[in-house]
């Protein structure tokens, strides 16, 4: 939202209110999904009066926030009706198949949003300041909502983590999915592996968004569920695949290698473990949306962080593990990093 | 903060995960003005032992505090240390004289983001959920803080603002200048004009304020304090020129127009009013500074706006001015509106 051009590298006060402004960009996209404003969008005429109708709201309202979202480059304005851009139509209108607005109730939640307010306190003492561990904590309903309305963002990753992991296997596999949340990534390894045989690890409420999706995608035959945290529940196995996915960034590097270390006794020699992860680069600033997700831990988490490969490297190493490789995902800000048992 | 490159046009999911997050932007800039983060960079030597130090805070919040800034465009990362940016530089270390980091006091005051955790049911009614008349309440305590905390981001703006106010004027032209706040425009006008005498108008806790300033400047002998509401105070006169600083949009056009009908009449036939504001062009999606200025309107008032020049040509000639003309003030997103009384 620049204002006046000014030569390149020259201060500019306009990124210091910009930024300070920027939260008007979370709350009106947040908005206009409340209010269904892009299903309305895309169902026409796209004028000021006819949306309010169709949202149920003011039109002094509706065209401010029509307005600002065509300011913020997610709707256009022509002659005074608004349409969509081709990013709206695909990903905010929810008649569209790849609809990820469902994302604004996780995101947008105010459990997640709140402690956005309490920055300074969360940055003087290093952690969270939510109850407990954060959202790490046990049971905690969040994730409930995670496996309900992240699941669009991540459909599709799912299909590109699923032929990482199955690189170079066939036939009966066995697959444990930790933290399974709505299930996809398991899921999906299922469907493109008719022979492999999956279990889904989490809190119980969350395992019942999983397995709903397992039947939606009709593979529940070859689906098991695995209730309880990480940590405590007994893994079962062997395994030749051991998904760990948006799962390590949430804890320190210590708790990860004791967790990695008990994945690697539930594999088969030469089994492997694949970890998604925001994985930004050694300078830790890079790529953007990678390197930025540390933040969400600092706010979330008493310690968790976005792992280098580096980082992650060492803690896959210390529990026993070889061959690591990085596997960034297409048009993603994620990287599957994969590790062999010895 | 995109991800992998795309083709131009192409639908970008990141765009629609970037405006939801990007809330975390003006925390993190509140809170490293909070934890006085530029002045220790500024100080050196930047490395996060350092910082955290200096900040009292917590090696792993300054760390990944420090990296999101510099993800976010407002600090430099080299080697591990962080350093300024020329705009964090200018603006954001307190040392520097042209440091605008106090204007996050006002724009990340909770008075003013707390609302748009309620935007959806603002646009359903249309009106600020604030108690009252929102920000334009009379006594609102706000304006003591608008005026402590923004002069530095409006103090460049007075220069220019001075200039096309007495273009034509000389001697001892008397000036009104309604919500005065800071003072620092009618300030500008008494320092660039030596015979000129200005009345400053405004609430009382407010004109403490522009009162300092004005002491500060030096001109406290030609600076009258008329405390109350611009609507129901007696403005005196004949003035020369009155100034209307960030004001007019506060209110609906009905309300201008009555304003602008009493300002009419408190000056000399010829006299001037000058309205600084946030004008966007017709199609009110541009430039993007000055448009998007509506959504803080409608979230803190019953019923403002950022108007466009037609807007204020129309309510200027209602109220029986003539002769407007548009002058946006260089490098910022303002427009001072000048019309004369007839």
């Amino acid at each position: 939202m620049a204002s006046a051009p000014r030569p390149a590298g020259a201060p500019a006060p306009e990124l210091v209110f910009e930024t300070l402004m920027a939260h008007q960009r979370s709350a009106a996209l947040r908005t206009a999904i409340e209010l269904d404003l892009f299903r309305a969008i895309g169902e026409g005429p796209g004028d000021t009066a006819s949306l309010a109708r169709q949202c149920a709201a003011s039109e002094r309202g509706i065209r401010i926030l029509c307005d600002f979202l065509t300011i913020a480059g997610l709707v256009e304005k022509e002659d005074g009706r608004y349409r969509h851009t081709p990013t709206s139509a695909l990903f905010l209108d929810p008649r569209s198949p790849n609809s990820i607005a469902s994302t604004a109730r996780f995101l947008g939640n105010p459990a997640m949003t709140e402690p956005y307010m309490h920055l300074a306190e969360i940055v003087r003492n290093g952690r969270t300041v939510l109850p407990g561990e954060g959202t790490v904590e046990p049971e905690n309903p969040v994730w409930v909502e995670f496996a309900h309305s992240m699941a669009p963002m991540m459909a599709p990753m799912a299909g590109p983590l699923g032929a990482i992991v199955l690189d170079g296997l066939a036939g009966a596999v066995r697959v444990l999915d930790i933290a399974a949340g709505h299930g996809l990534f398991g899921i999906e390894v299922a469907k493109l592996s008719p022979e492999a045989h999956i279990v889904a690890l989490d809190w119980a409420p969350v395992l019942e968004v999983a397995r709903a999706n397992a039947c939606k995608a009709g593979v529940e035959g070859r689906y098991d569920l695995l209730p309880g945290s990480a940590f405590d529940a007994e893994f079962g196995g062997p395994y030749d695949i051991v998904l760990l996915t948006n799962f390590l960034h949430h804890f320190d590097s210590r708790t990860c290698v004791a967790l990695l270390k008990k994945v690697h006794k539930a594999l088969k020699p030469g089994g492997r473990a694949a970890a998604l992860e925001f994985v930004p680069n050694e300078d830790r600033v890079s790529p953007p949306m990678a390197a930025a997700f540390s933040l969400t831990m600092l706010v979330s988490t008493p310690s968790g962080d976005a792992y280098t490969f580096n980082d992650l490297e060492k803690m896959y190493r210390e529990a026993g593990f070889a061959g690591m490789t990085a596997h960034p995902v297409p048009h993603g800000p994620h990287t599957v990093v994969v590790g062999y048992a010895k």
